[in-house]
């Protein structure tokens, strides 16, 4: 059995990693050792991950996001697998890679690549199928945001307002200074950690607050979302330095939903499932009061995730109807100030409007998630790849080594 | 506001209990005191539920059943909205009620009648949708039945073998000499109360276990639905009495799980909504080792609801494919034997295969759910009623009074 390592920690590898292979959740009842449920708190954890990501409404409350009665919208296909899996690329270790040798290396669940609009590659793996919503985590911030910067060009709302402005629950918070563009722009300084492996930080608590860890015997914290998210404390200021803090995502959400009256369900339906014909529905996670986690919650099916990566790429228009004014789409695409992002394993980058801009030769703008979530978006390429993965590493920093190379190559060849 | 007395007790009628009116889970977030959730346990507890039984999957976790890529099969209407509202009938407590009035006072949250196959009044009430699937309660036992029942027809299951020869697990049990012939046909005798008020029944026991009732701090029990069905010891005699009790169907559908390999919602996918062409996903409740609650876990939106009992009217052809066997449907209208019905508020009906036959002029079987969930099919009327409600009380004592002549007074309008 192969096995990969991070940091110094030994994983089966993609391969030996197979969900149907390692029988999880298989049989009537499923045996005691090969169980997965919210209960044991260990549904992120590897290799369970590799089924658990496929299956999230199957652990926890969820909302459906309809996909309306217009049936799907087509997706043609011009199919080019041959020529697209032996392409090989050079990582960021200087290693020599087939294209579909790495998929399995950075533990893909699915993949679909679109180019000028058609399907060119799309293959998945393990559990996933490709009518089954997989885990989107943080991609749902791009949703998110490109949602809340269509109501600041409606007039909708005001991203100069300051949040107390839509939500005075927040006024003693760290957000009570905050402006709506820089919680949009994770420009906010935050006494709060995003760290996924840490049980005393700032995301585990939210997510415990949120009922979406599992919360110990005795636990008398916060209840719900908007129970948490009053008691985040200011640190450092705000409008200097991207910090990536899910919390942020939250209360742009939370704006979004108090000002329009809709949850984040019904707006996705509304302004982005229904009118780019999505063929399957979507879901996202709840909290115990019902609120929608815009911070990661959403699940989708891998074919409407490209659809919305193709929106984009196009600048909003879906077969001539304007779905996304084409400024946000287009200032996504500029992106954020590049002096005021921190993160070296993105060197280059800068941080817009809940989306990573690369800056590279292709334009692209990536909507990224734990565990291997991306959404690539090459405008220069006409190029878009949706990818679910089930990476043992929660961050990035595991994985771009081999993604972000995989992609420029990629979208290097399909440029021609 | 409006009132009834049920039982000595005042509940707010079918129009005051409107949960939009009475904001439950509206705002972001919801009202403390306008929230439901799963933790409070009090889910079905009136007038909430008149919101959560269009909204299970948000609070509890829950597998899809995918309807497939076929798009919807079509259902042609034929209005005739304003002749069935003025129909009047009288109950069975002699009183004259319209036909619209009754759908308030059995506090109805969405009704189809088919005639001929065609839609000729549907409508919707309070939170509940066309695309929204709601609770089916019991009615989810006629569509495992089915199935089970197709199975014992393909020579898959064979209902003369004791139960033990599929489920070893269940030789200790109550089911240790039954006969999966009278599993289906609720012809055992189990040490197990059906009562759905009294927390020490054998149903709270079986909801906790399977983690659908929250479960008092400490608890020892079992821990899953399969930990739970072992326990159940005999008492009285099987074969003599029909004793309708939910592990029942519980047992038949674990028998079925075992022998295909499928899951339950994996098998009404593939043998009911993908062949139907239903126009949305329903869903299934989970246990927390992902069994699925056969015994009442499943939510349908109303027109798949009728499109299974226009299915069961066809006797099992659909647009000239036979999708379950004529013998199977042709076996429920036919029905059990009157004289081991011991229900007095059905009198004359039988119980067969997991479905209520009533033997009335019409012919007609029903699929029943608590909280007045009714599939009623009725072959001499070419008709087919889906009706999905929320009624304050559980068993269908407080509204078969109307429900039936009400059904019976329509069925002959359209009979003609």
């Amino acid at each position: 059995m192969g096995t990969l390592e991070f940091g110094g920690q030994q994983y089966l590898d993609g391969r030996a990693s197979d969900p149907r292979e390692l029988g999880w959740m298989r049989g009537a009842p499923p045996p005691a050792d090969k169980r997965i449920s919210f209960d044991s708190g260990r549904v992120l954890e590897f290799p369970k991950i590799r089924w658990s990501l496929s299956h999230v409404r199957e652990l926890a409350p969820t909302v459906g996001v309809w996909r309306g009665r217009g049936g799907p919208s087509a997706l043609e296909c011009n199919d080019n697998a041959a020529a697209i899996e032996g392409l090989s690329f050079v990582d960021m270790s200087g290693r020599t890679r087939r294209f579909d040798d790495a998929l399995y290396d950075t533990y893909t669940d699915g993949i679909i690549v679109l180019h000028r609009g058609r399907i060119v590659y799309e293959r998945y793996f393990g559990v996933l199928e490709s009518h089954l919503p997989h885990a989107c985590h943080s991609v749902t911030k791009s949703y998110a945001g490109t949602l809340t910067a269509a109501f600041v060009h409606e007039g909708v709302l005001d991203d100069r307002k300051t949040i107390p402005h839509y939500l005075p629950e927040l006024r003693g918070s760290a957000w009570g200074d905050a402006t709506l563009r820089q919680v949009m722009d994770m420009l906010t300084g935050l006494a709060y950690t995003e760290d996924y492996v840490d049980e005393h930080s700032g995301v585990a608590a939210y997510l415990r607050a949120c009922g979406r860890r599992p919360r110990p015997v005795g636990y008398d914290g916060p209840q719900t979302l908007c129970d948490f998210l009053p008691t985040v404390n200011k640190e450092g200021a705000h409008g200097e330095t991207v910090s990536y803090k899910s919390v942020n995502t939250e209360v742009m959400a939370w704006v979004m939903a108090r000002v329009t009256g809709r949850s984040f369900a019904q707006l996705l339906h509304e302004r982005i499932w229904a009118p780019l014909g999505c063929e399957e529905d979507g879901y996202v996670s709840v909290d115990p009061a019902g609120m929608q986690m815009a911070g990661g919650g959403l699940c989708a099916s891998l074919r409407d995730l490209g659809r919305f990566g193709e929106l984009m790429r196009r600048e909003g228009d879906w077969q001539g109807k304007q779905i996304i004014p084409a400024s946000v789409a287009h200032e996504v695409r500029t992106g954020g100030d590049p002096a005021k992002f921190p993160y070296a394993g993105l060197a280059g980058y800068s941080y817009r409007g809940m989306w990573w801009v690369s800056h590279n030769e292709l334009d692209a703008f990536e909507a990224r998630g734990i565990h291997g979530q991306l959404l690539y978006v090459a405008p220069k390429a006409e190029m878009v790849v949706a990818r679910f993965a089930s990476h043992p590493v929660a961050t990035g920093a595991a994985h771009n080594p081999i993604t972000l190379p995989q992609m420029l190559s990629l979208g290097r060849f399909l440029r021609g």
